[in-house]
């Protein structure tokens, strides 16, 4: 026998949210919800209860079920090297959850869908996204400047007293109810677990991305990866897949090989130990270099040391850390004539929409294992101390429950 | 009715040669012959009578018919940025010719073999020769602190009074004979014409290579290539054949158009004619960016624009140009990020011994035209006229006769 549903109360045309919805309540009506929102850099996050406007064209508003918290997060969170420090916003682009509303035209994703927010979006129309060399596109890539949304430079979120609250890299997903533009949301089976699901929305993809789209690493080959938080490790987990023999984590924490030699790596260097340059030790190790080596540590001496690690005629070295310096690259043209090449990659090659489904049911049938990845879950409330086990180095993702 | 062949003089055990040999008169003894000989940076070549030994295990001896002079040739005779200057040496790589006699172990040559030396040279057997992404060869890549054989370090070349005379990128062609590495040797067609088969020596097998092998250039595509001396033509005419539907031809030299154009370059831009950077033009005139751009003029600056010229998502640069400076590649590494891609490219990636038969053939059959590059033609005794052409910028290749 079904269960009466619980109404939500309804004020001004505004409906407050209590941890549930119907839909049918809902839809086309303004949402009172809880958000964990930034007033400042570095300030704690405060839990506030915002409005959410319904999706306008082509947009999306979602129930969030599960948020995590990544670096880009922890960065902007502290307001480095920000060229647009918008003040109160709304952070998060790790996340899962479920179709609430849908705007005019949205024709793939209905209420009541299970969706995985994207940040580097996929409209599916322009040059870039019928290339099959970028998962950059035109529209709704990563773009620091953004603070509302596409179709109108406006945000979907206000304060109770109606101030606008800015959006994040296209997602926002510290909140309750968030809007997006249905180009940065994938559908995904209903039958995938929710909670892992959120990973793949940012760090997984990155990293196992980085793998297996932007290197293609192939069997049998050898991998270096600098820098051993979830990226790195979902890197080694995607060579780990693709049937690397050696995959060498390096890093200044020797706690991280615990869990990256559960994650398939099979050595590990801690350059602090070395009395050689750890490119040096890594050709020693490797007959000349690895075939491949990707930077997750976002240091350009590690970059060098990266580069300089792979095997001279065919190394490729994958940049995946944000370098927020005003340095050029550690490189001397001349080195390009070794052969070695370097280059970047964003969400891991992944194209959001088209790929990330299959890559969801790829993680179901295990080829890929997302537990190691979750050492912590708080309920939301408890976010700034998510944030700080973070910037504490001990969590690679703290899991919140909303 | 044969001719009778005239001898050669003989005396001492050396063979004097006057531009003509028979091999059976000479194999296995020293030759006297002409070569240019460098004895110091800058200084004019002195044609010299020289000593040329025998070819020893796995080399060969080999009587140069054409020689030409690339600007690798004139950065060596300069002097300029070089680790090793070896005086008196015999510089030269770009040339074709005929066997004369084989060292001990040679199977894939004999006498009267028409050859074409490479500097790059390919053994075969080590682990760079055997993988499929590299043209490097372990023993007979380019090492600029070579100046012997590999075998023994010495020298197969000595003045009458016996002392050697250093080698130069595994070939010294400025020489009547020289001796090479039968890895640094490629056999071609007899029927191909020798003259014009100098050429893939170098110039034009590293300009077309690059734009076949390192780049990939795809019929449709969109090119710019900075620098128009023979290797930025080379890159032209590779992107031509491929079916390239724009070639943009960069250069402060106006006169370079005219060849430009019969090369299959479709428009021409001097930076010293723009009131804005060249990246911005050309990504004006190729809706966001080329598709690859070449950089054929070692300067960095040069290199910035060639790299904010292609299209952001899937750009490819090709450094080809030298670039003796102490300053980096002035790239930032979130520059990565936008997808544009930077590699260097030797010797067009072709692997010689393995891939320039089938290109010669190719030239044969007329898919790549090289009448053009040779701009001059002059006996051998002229080669200082022929340096100060290139030095001038008046040639593109100035072939000598031996």
């Amino acid at each position: 026998m079904p269960m009466p549903m619980p109404m939500p109360s309804e004020m001004n045309g505004k409906v407050d949210i209590n941890g549930y919805s119907n839909p049918n309540e809902t839809a086309g009506k303004v949402i009172l919800c809880r958000a964990a929102v930034a007033w400042g850099p570095a300030q704690p996050l405060v839990m506030e209860e915002i409005c959410v406007d319904p999706p306008q064209e082509l947009e999306v508003r979602i129930k969030i079920l599960f948020t995590s918290i990544c670096h880009t997060d922890l960065s902007a969170w502290k307001g480095e090297n920000e060229m647009n420090r918008a003040y109160p916003r709304i952070l998060g682009h790790e996340a899962a959850g479920v179709v609430e509303s849908v705007g005019e035209g949205v024709m793939d994703m209905e209420a009541g869908d299970h969706v995985v927010p994207i940040f580097n979006g996929e409209c599916g129309d322009c040059v870039y996204c019928k290339c099959e060399k970028t998962n950059l596109c035109e529209k709704f890539r990563v773009n620091p400047l953004k603070r509302g949304m596409t179709k109108d430079g406006k945000c979907r979120f206000s304060t109770k007293d109606g101030k606008p609250i800015f959006h994040f890299l296209n997602t926002s997903t510290f909140s309750e109810y968030t809007v997006l533009d249905s180009a940065c949301l994938v559908k995904i089976d209903s039958k995938a677990p929710l909670k892992k699901m959120t990973l793949l929305s940012c760090g997984v993809s990155t990293g196992l991305g980085a793998a297996w789209n932007t290197a293609d690493v192939q069997a049998g080959s050898t991998v270096a990866i600098f820098g051993l938080g979830a990226v790195g490790l979902a890197v080694a987990e995607g060579a780990r897949a693709r049937g690397a023999s050696k995959i060498i984590g390096i890093d200044i924490n020797p706690d991280k090989f615990i869990k990256g030699e559960r994650m398939g790596m099979t050595d590990f260097l801690n350059p602090k130990d070395l009395e050689k340059p750890v490119h040096e030790k890594i050709r020693e190790m490797t007959k000349g270099g690895v075939d491949y080596s990707f930077e997750c540590a976002g240091n350009l001496d590690v970059l060098r040391e990266a580069f300089l690690s792979t095997h001279d005629g065919w190394g490729l070295t994958v940049v995946l850390g944000i370098h927020p310096t005003p340095r050029m690259l550690p490189l001397h043209p001349m080195e390009l004539f070794d052969g070695r090449r370097i280059m970047g990659s964003v969400f891991g090659d992944f194209k959001g929409k088209t790929q990330l489904p299959h890559f969801a049911k790829q993680c179901m049938r295990g080829v890929v294992n997302l537990d190691e990845f979750i050492t912590h879950e708080l309920p939301f409330g408890k976010i700034n101390e998510a944030l700080q086990l973070l910037v504490d180095g001990k969590s690679l993702r703290c899991l919140l429950h909303l």
